[in-house]
C-alpha cells in the first residue's frame, strides 16, 4: 500500500484526502507516496506557533534550548536506521545518507553543544562591549539580542531531506523561535519519516514544530515583520517567495540559498606530479557523484591552467568511466538515480544548454546511452564538458546542470582565472588546489568576496579535510549573488537570523540591572561579608571589595626580579627604562602588580571560592613606580551556572588603582564559587 | 538668480540642461534650485565607480580609509557655515542644522576613529576565532571580511540631506566600497553643496563618490550581487527598489530605513511629582517640532497610563502653545516650516486619517488657522491627538504623519503597553519612561523584538541623555517590519554590510599565511636570535621562543604566598586544596606560574622590546602541584602597526606546559616593540 503522507498542523497529524500526488522512486519509478497539503488552515499554524509554540521556547533559556536539541539529536540517533531504508528510494547510496542522516544529526549536536558553550544561560545575549555616550559617565548604551516573535517558515529543497529540514531547525529553536517547516515534494516521505520521530519524541515544546507535505497554500500571506522565511531551491522559486506582498511590504527576513556554479581551481604549480594534482582530481570526481551531482555545492566548473587541461580530463576520464552506478541500496555502488525522472530531463536540457559553448568529453547524456538499474529508474552517467571558448563562455556560469555534471574551463593566469570565476556571479563555495603562497594568496582574497565558503586543498590538510561539497555547522553556508545573498550556520552567526539586535541607552544603573551584570558607574555595593566567603547563590551582581593598599618598593621590586628570574631592564636598570617611551624610571612588574592585587583582595581561609581559572582583557593603563602604592577594588561583573550543580562561574571586573586613583590595571577576573547542593 | 545642480559623474561635474524641475524654499515658496539626472550615463558611472573608484580604495588599508575619512571630516569641518545659511530654505532651525550638519560631520569624525581602533591595519577583517576542523588538528576554519567590488547606491530622504549621505558614506568608504550618492530632491541644493566640498577637498580617490541629484533612470538595471543599495524613505518607494528585477535577481544587498511609528511610553510610576513624568513631556515636545517633526525617529504615539492620559495632555498642550514657529533664521524660533506645501498636504492628509480614530487635543492642522512666516511658506502648528478607543483603533499604529504630529493612547497594564506598542509592527526606537526595574524589565523586554533602539530615560541619565530621537554612530540604526527591517550604524556593524564575509578552510599553516598571523599548528620556527632582541619590523610572525624548564617547589609556592600576601587555603592548606574539587592537593599560585614563565622567557637586557602592555584569555587549564616543573613556548601571533610610527603591538601567544607536556596555561601576550626610524 502506498502511503499517503501526513501533515503535523497545530500539535495534530491529519491526513489528506484531496489533490494527492504521487511521489516516484527514482530507483524503478514506482509510487512510493502520495502527498498533498490541501485542506489545512495556514493562518492557524501561524497563529498556533506564535502563540503556543513562540512563548513556550521563549520561557526556555538559550541552555535549556541547546538540551532540547541534544535529547532530540540522542533520540534520533538512536533511530535512524529506518530513514536510511526509505531514503534509498531517493536514489541515495548508503554514503549519500551518510551526508544526509548523519550530517543532519550532527548539526543538531553541534547546535546542542555550541548553544551550551557560547550563548549565555539568559532568554537574550549582550552583544559587544558598553558603548559610552556621555563625558560624565551617567548615559551608555548596549546591544542586546531577543528573539523574534513570530514563526520561521523553512523552505526546503530534495536533496536533503534530512539535513535540509535539521540545519534550519537547529539555530531556529536554539533562538526560541518556532518552526514551519516544508519539505520538497520528492523526497518529502523520508522527511516525514523524521518529523515523525521528532513528534513522537515529545522533547519539543507544543507548537514549536509543524509540517508541510505539499504546497504552501496562503502561509505567507500571514507573516509579518517579526516572521522569517529561509529558503533553499531555485532562483525562479526565491524571487517569487522574495517578492511576495506580505514578505516585501511586512520586511519578513528572508535567508535564500539558489542556484551556484561551485568551481574549483587547479592552481599552475599542481602539475600531475603534485599531491594536490591527484587531490583535485579525486575531489571533483568525487563531487560530481556524491548523490548523483544533485548537491547545490557540488563542483560545476573545473579550472585548471591551460597547460595542464588535457592532463585533467584525461586524469577524470579515466576515474569516470571505472565509476559503478546502479541500485544504491547495493553496497559496491558509487552513484545511484538521479532523484526522479523529471530531474534527468531538466539536467539533460541543462546539458543542452552547455553544449552550446563547450563539448562532451566524457559521458553521453542521451536517453539509452546507458543502462543501469530498472527500466523506470532515474539514471544518467557523469558528464565531463570543455568550455571551447572561455573568454567568451556566458552559459557555462551561468547554466546549473543539477546532477553529475561539470564543465573543465582553462585559464590562461590567475587574473583570469579570478575574472572567470566571478562570471558565476557568487556562489556557495569554491576549492583552490595549490602548495603555493602566492596562488594561494591570489586566488583566495581573489575569489572571497564572490563566495560564502573556500578550501584550500593541499597535502598538508587533505588527510583530515572534510571536502569541498560539506558544509560544516562551524562555518558559514550561503554566497552572494546567483547564490542567494544568503547565510546559514557559521556556528552561532546562523542563531542571529532569528534574533533582533536592539540597542538599549540608559544610565549604567538601569542597563546593568537589565542585563544581569555588572556596567561601570552602577551601583557597587560593599557588603558586610567578603564575597570570597560567600557561596555562588549567595553573591549578588554589583557587589564590591575595597582593598587595603600597599606601597611597592625597590626592594620589593629586586626581590620580585631575583625570585621570578624577570630581570627585564624596565624594572632593574634605570637609564635604560628612562629611555623607553613609556616609562619615568625603573617601574613595577606588571606581574608584581597582580600578584600583589591578589595579595590585597584574597580572602585566605576556606570557603566557597573555588579557584581563580583565569583573566580577560588585563591591561596595564600607567607605570608603577618604586614608592606607589595601589589598592584594588574588585567587583562581581557577571554569574554564569556552570553545567554541574556543585559551582557556577563569576566574572569579577577588578580595577587597580595607585595613591592618586589614577588606574594603574584593569581586567576580569574569573573564578568558581561553590553552590549549596542539596543533600 | 536660481541654482541648476549638477550631478557628479565619473568625476566630472556636469550641468543637466533639460528635464529641470523646481525646488521652493519652504519659507517662502521661491524656487531656490533647479535639478535633473537626464542624460546621465548611468551605465557608466557603475563601471567607473567598479572599475575606478572599488579599486582604488582597496588598494589602502582599513587604517587608511580611516585616515581619509579624518581628514575629510576636519576639512569639512572648517568650511560648514555655509550649509547652515543654505539649510534655511529647507526649513531647519539653527538646532535642527546641528543634528544635521554636525551630527554627519560626527558620524564621518566616529566611524574614522573606530576604523583606526576596531579594525586592523590590512585590507581584510579576521572575524572570531579558529574553528577546529579535525582530530588531528591538520584541518582548520575561519572566516574573514573582504569588501564588495561593486558599488554602494545610497538613496537619501530629504530630512536630513547631510547627516543621511555621512552616515551612508562614512562605513561605505570605509569598508572600501565606492558610492553613487542620490539626494531626495526637496533638499538637494544642500546636498550638493557638501558633495561640492568633498570633491573639492581631494581627499576621496578618483571613482569613489558620484552624485546625482534628480532620478535615478536605469541606474538599478545595472546592479548585481557585488553591489548594494542602501535607502531611507517610505515603505511605497522601498518596496518598489527592494523588488527591482535586478535586484531581486541578482540578490543585491537592500538596506532599508522606512516609514517608523515611534513610541514614548510612560510608565506608571512616573506620576507628574516625578522627575520622569517632566522628562517625558519635554522629550515628546521636542521629538514633535525639531525639525518640524520631520524624522524618522520622531515620536508619532505617546503611551500613557490611563489615569495620567488628562495631565499628560495638559502638559504637553501647554508646552506646545508656547512654542514660537517662523522664519527659522531667527534666533528665537523654535520650529520653522515643513519642507515644503507638498508635504504639509501629506500630512494634513495623515492627520484627517488619524482624526477618524483620535480626536485633535492640541492644535488646527486646517489651512488658514494660523498664519506664521511668508505666505508661500509651508507652515504647520503642531497637532496633538488623542486616541478614542486605543484597544480598537489600527491607523493610530500604523498612519505616519510626517510632520509635528503626534496622539495619545492611553493604556491599562504594561501587558497592553506592550501590545499596543507591538501594533506599530516595529519601529526604529522607543523611548520608556520609569525609575521602576520591574516596569523597565516588563517594557524594555516586550518591545525589543520590535526596535532596533530603545531609551530608558529617567532622573539617573537624563542630564546626559542624547535623546529619543537621536541615532548615534555606535548604535543601530533600523528596525524591524515596517521600519524596514534594514540597520545602519552599530558602529562597525554598519561597515559590515559592504564586507563579504568568507569561510577559509585549510591547514594551519595555510590560513596563518593567508591572514598574516600565527594559527596553532602552523609552522613555528625558532630563530637564532631571541625575538625580544629584534625590533618590530624584523620580528617574524611565527617565530618562536622555547624556553628551559623550571621546578616549582612547596618552598617557591610558600615565598610567593608570604610576599604578595595571598594566603589562599589551595596553595596553603593541603587538607582545604585537596576537598576543593579542582586540586589534587596544594597547587602553585596562577600569578606564580605566569611570574615564572615570565622568568624564563623574558631576555633583560635593554633593546627593542619595550613594554608588557596585557594579556587577553588567559587560562589556567591545569592544576601545577609542587614539584612540577614548567616551561614555555612562546610564539609571534601577529603584528600591528601603531599610529606612531616609532614602534607596533606584537600579539604573542604563550602556551605554558607541564614536565608531561600537558598544558597548564595558555594566554595572548601583548607586548610593544621598536621599530627603527629614519634618522
Amino acid at each position: 500500500m502506498t502511503a499517503i503522507l501526513q501533515n503535523y498542523a497545530v500539535d495534530r497529524w491529519t491526513a489528506p484526502s484531496e489533490g494527492l500526488a504521487d511521489i516516484a522512486s527514482a530507483i524503478d519509478g514506482r509510487v512510493v507516496a502520495r502527498l498533498s497539503s490541501r485542506g489545512l488552515d495556514f493562518g492557524s499554524m501561524v497563529r498556533h506557533a506564535r502563540t503556543v509554540g513562540g512563548p513556550a521556547l521563549r520561557r526556555l533559556t538559550f541552555h535549556q534550548r541547546a538540551d532540547l536539541l541534544k535529547a532530540l539529536a540522542l533520540y534520533l540517533s538512536e533511530r535512524k536506521e529506518p530513514l536510511y531504508a526509505l531514503a534509498a528510494d531517493t536514489g541515495a547510496t548508503r554514503r549519500d545518507n551518510l551526508i544526509d542522516i548523519d550530517g543532519g544529526l550532527g548539526t543538531l549536536f553541534a547546535y546542542a553543544s555550541r548553544g551550551r558553550r557560547e550563548l549565555p544561560s539568559e532568554r537574550f545575549v549582550v552583544e559587544g562591549g558598553v558603548e559610552p555616550l556621555s563625558k560624565g559617565g551617567s548615559f551608555v548604551g548596549l546591544h542586546v539580542l531577543t528573539p523574534l516573535t513570530g514563526v520561521a517558515v523553512h523552505i526546503n529543497a530534495f536533496n536533503f531531506p534530512c539535513w535540509g529540514m535539521l540545519e534550519k531547525l537547529a539555530p531556529a529553536i536554539l533562538a526560541g523561535v518556532p518552526v514551519i517547516t516544508k519539505p520538497a515534494s520528492a523526497t518529502a516521505y523520508v522527511a516525514e519519516a523524521l518529523v515523525r520521530l521528532i513528534t513522537e519524541s515529545g522533547i519539543l515544546p507544543e507548537g514549536s514544530l509543524q509540517f508541510i507535505a505539499g504546497g504552501t497554500g496562503d502561509l505567507l500571506d500571514h507573516l509579518t515583520g517579526q516572521d522569517l522565511v529561509a529558503f533553499t531551491g531555485s532562483i525562479a522559486t526565491s524571487e517569487k517567495l522574495r517578492n511576495h506582498p506580505a514578505i516585501s511590504r511586512n520586511a519578513v527576513r528572508f535567508v535564500a540559498e539558489r542556484d551556484s556554479l561551485n568551481a574549483a581551481v587547479l592552481g599552475p604549480d599542481a602539475t600531475p606530479d603534485t599531491p594536490e594534482f591527484d587531490l583535485f582530481v579525486r575531489e571533483v570526481v568525487r563531487e560530481m557523484t556524491a548523490k548523483a551531482g544533485q548537491k547545490c555545492t557540488a563542483i560545476r566548473r573545473v579550472l585548471v591552467p591551460r597547460a595542464l587541461e588535457n592532463d585533467v580530463i584525461a586524469a577524470l576520464g579515466k576515474r569516470l568511466s571505472g565509476l559503478e552506478i546502479g541500485d544504491p541500496r547495493q553496497e559496491s555502488v558509487r552513484m545511484g538515480p538521479l532523484v526522479s525522472t523529471a530531474q534527468r530531463e531538466d539536467v539533460r536540457a541543462a546539458i543542452a544548454e552547455l553544449a552550446t559553448e563547450a563539448e562532451i568529453v566524457v559521458g553521453d547524456p542521451a536517453p539509452g546511452s546507458a543502462n543501469y538499474g530498472a527500466p523506470g529508474g532515474a539514471f544518467l552517467a557523469p558528464v565531463l564538458l570543455r568550455c571551447t571558448d572561455p573568454a567568451r563562455a556566458r552559459k557555462v556560469h551561468s547554466v546549473e546542470a543539477f546532477g553529475p555534471v561539470a564543465t573543465v574551463i582553462a585559464y590562461d593566469g590567475l587574473d583570469q582565472a579570478v575574472e572567470l570565476v566571478g562570471r558565476g556571479e557568487g556562489s556557495l563555495v569554491a576549492s583552490i588546489y595549490t602548495h603555493d603562497d602566492a596562488v594561494a594568496d591570489a586566488l583566495v582574497f581573489g575569489l572571497a568576496p564572490f563566495h560564502g565558503r573556500l578550501l584550500v586543498l593541499d597535502r598538508d590538510c587533505a588527510k583530515e579535510s572534510t571536502g569541498h561539497g560539506s558544509p560544516l555547522p562551524g562555518l558559514v553556508h550561503g554566497g552572494p549573488g546567483r547564490a542567494g545573498g544568503g547565510e546559514e550556520l557559521g556556528g552561532i552567526r546562523g542563531v542571529h537570523h532569528y534574533l533582533q539586535r536592539t540597542a538599549l541607552q540608559g544610565s549604567p544603573a538601569r542597563l546593568a540591572a537589565l542585563t544581569r551584570g555588572w556596567i561601570k558607574g552602577a551601583p557597587a555595593p560593599v557588603p558586610a561579608t567578603h564575597p570570597f566567603r560567600r557561596n555562588y547563590d549567595e553573591i549578588q551582581v554589583g557587589e564590591t571589595v575595597e582593598t587595603a593598599s600597599r606601597t611597592i618598593t625597590i626592594a620589593d621590586i629586586e626581590h620580585f626580579a631575583g625570585f621570578t628570574g624577570d630581570a627585564f631592564y624596565a624594572h632593574m636598570d634605570e637609564a635604560a627604562a628612562k629611555a623607553n617611551p613609556f616609562f619615568p624610571g625603573r617601574v613595577a612588574h606588571g606581574y608584581l602588580i597582580l600578584s600583589f592585587a591578589a595579595g590585597l583582595f584574597v580572602d585566605p581561609a576556606p570557603g566557597p571560592l573555588l579557584a581563580n581559572y583565569g583573566l580577560d582583557d588585563l591591561r596595564f593603563l600607567k607605570p608603577v613606580s618604586p614608592g606607589d602604592s595601589i589598592r584594588v577594588r574588585l567587583t562581581v561583573k557577571r554569574k554564569t551556572a556552570a553545567r554541574k550543580p556543585e559551582y557556577g562561574e563569576v566574572r569579577w571586573d577588578v580595577e587597580v588603582f595607585n595613591q592618586d586613583d589614577e588606574t594603574v590595571a584593569r581586567y576580569d577576573l574569573l573564578t568558581m564559587s561553590a553552590r549549596p547542593v542539596a543533600a
